[in-house]
C-alpha cells in the first residue's frame, strides 16, 4: 500500500528550503529556527514545520534545526544523495544552455550524451558539443543506464523523443518543449513552462501599473 | 484602495488556461465547457469556473465559454494585449537561448538589446548577437522605454544588474540567476528556478522507484 501521499504543493517547497539551507551551510550557519527560515523563505514558521514533519522529526523545540542535518535529509528526500546519467535531446540554444549549466552536475546530474535530429548542424560543432543522431538514442540509453531524459526540441518532435525515452527505459523526463507529453504513469514527467512564468510577470506588471494610476488619480 | 487581491495560486493557473485556449483556437474549436477544460488541464471544472469568475462573467450556463472571447480576455488580464520593450543582461548560453526563443516575440515581448559585462567575448560574435557593454545599459533603458529586464548572468553580478534596471526605470524583472534579488515593492520580480524543477523531478523519480520496489516485494 502506498504511503500517505504528500501534496505537490508541499513537495515543491522542499527544493526551496534545500536551496536556502545550502546557502546557510556555505555561510557556516549551524542552527536555524523555523522563524528564521520563515524570514528567509517567506513561508510561515508553522507551514515550514508542518511541511518538514511530513518527512520526519528533524527539529527540536527550543533548538530549531541543525542546518547540516536538515540539508542532508532534504537532499536524500529529493533524491540528491546519488548521481544520475542524463541525456539531452535537442541540441539548440536551450539544450546547449542546459548542457553547460554547472549547477546540475554539482547536484549529481551527469549529462553524458546530447542528441539531435540534425547532429551535423555546424552550430553544434562551434559549441564544442559532441552531438549524436537520434537513431543512436535508444541503444545509448540502454547501454549507459540513463535514467533521466531532457527534451529541448521543438514541440513537433517532442512526443516522438519522449516515446523513445520511455521505450528505452528512461525513468524521468524533464520537458522544455511547449507541449503536453503523454507518458506512462510510472515515468516521472516534469515540464518547465517558461511562457507561463513570463505571462505571470506581465500580469503583475499590468496590475501594478493599474494600481499606480489609481493612486495617482486619488491624489488629484 | 487596492482591489480585492486574487491569490497567486489562481494567477499562476491563468497562463495555463491561456495556453490551452490558444491551442483550441488553433484547432478551430469555438466553444468549450468547464468540464472539457477540466479534462484538458487537470483542474476541476469547479476550480476553473471559480478562477475565471474572479475576473468577470465569461461563461454562460448551459453554453460554456466562447474560446476566442475567453482567450482574448485572458490575454488582456495577463497583459498580453500590447507589446513590451525588453532587454537581456547576461549574453551566455541561457541569455542566448532566451534571445532566440520565438514564442516570446510572438507574444509581444520584443528583446531590443542584449548586454554583458564582457561584450567582446568572441562567443557572442559567433552567435550573431549584438552585445553591448554594461555601462550603456542605463541610458539604453531610458531612451527606449524598456519596461522588462531579463537577468541571465551569474549570481555574483545579478543584484548589481537588478539595481541598474531599477534605477533606469524598468518595471519588471525576469530573473534566471540563482539568487534572491532585492527590488522595490513596485517593481515586479519573477524568478525562474530551474534547479527547483529538476529537484522536484528527482523527488518523484526516487519515490516512484520506492513504490515499484514495494510492489515487487509484495509479489514475493
Amino acid at each position: 500500500m502506498a504511503k500517505n501521499e504528500v501534496s505537490i504543493t508541499v513537495i515543491r517547497r522542499l527544493p526551496i528550503y534545500y536551496r536556502y539551507l545550502g546557502e546557510l551551510l556555505d555561510k557556516g550557519v549551524n542552527r536555524i529556527s523555523s522563524q528564521e527560515l520563515s524570514n528567509l523563505t517567506g513561508y510561515t514558521a508553522s507551514q515550514i514545520r508542518q511541511d518538514l514533519n511530513n518527512f520526519g522529526g528533524f527539529g527540536q523545540q527550543g533548538y530549531g534545526y541543525n542546518v547540516e542535518e536538515l540539508y542532508n535529509e532534504l537532499g536524500k528526500i529529493l533524491g540528491l544523495d546519488r548521481e544520475y546519467n542524463v541525456v539531452i535531446t535537442g541540441a539548440g540554444n536551450l539544450g546547449h544552455a542546459i548542457y553547460y549549466y554547472r549547477g546540475f552536475k554539482r547536484a549529481g546530474f551527469n549529462i553524458i550524451g546530447v542528441f539531435d535530429i540534425n547532429p551535423d548542424n555546424t552550430r553544434h560543432a562551434k559549441r564544442n558539443m559532441d552531438v549524436r543522431p537520434l537513431d543512436e538514442l535508444e541503444d545509448f540509453i540502454k547501454e549507459n543506464k540513463v535514467e533521466i531524459g531532457i527534451i529541448t526540441t521543438s514541440k513537433e518532435i517532442a512526443q516522438e523523443v519522449a516515446d523513445i525515452y520511455v521505450r528505452a527505459g528512461v525513468k524521468a523526463i524533464w520537458n522544455f518543449a511547449t507541449i503536453d507529453l503523454i507518458v506512462p504513469e510510472d515515468v516521472t514527467l516534469e515540464s518547465v513552462r517558461l511562457s507561463e512564468s513570463l505571462f505571470t510577470l506581465s500580469y503583475f506588471l499590468k496590475r501594478n501599473e493599474g494600481l499606480k494610476k489609481e493612486a495617482e488619480e486619488k491624489k488629484n
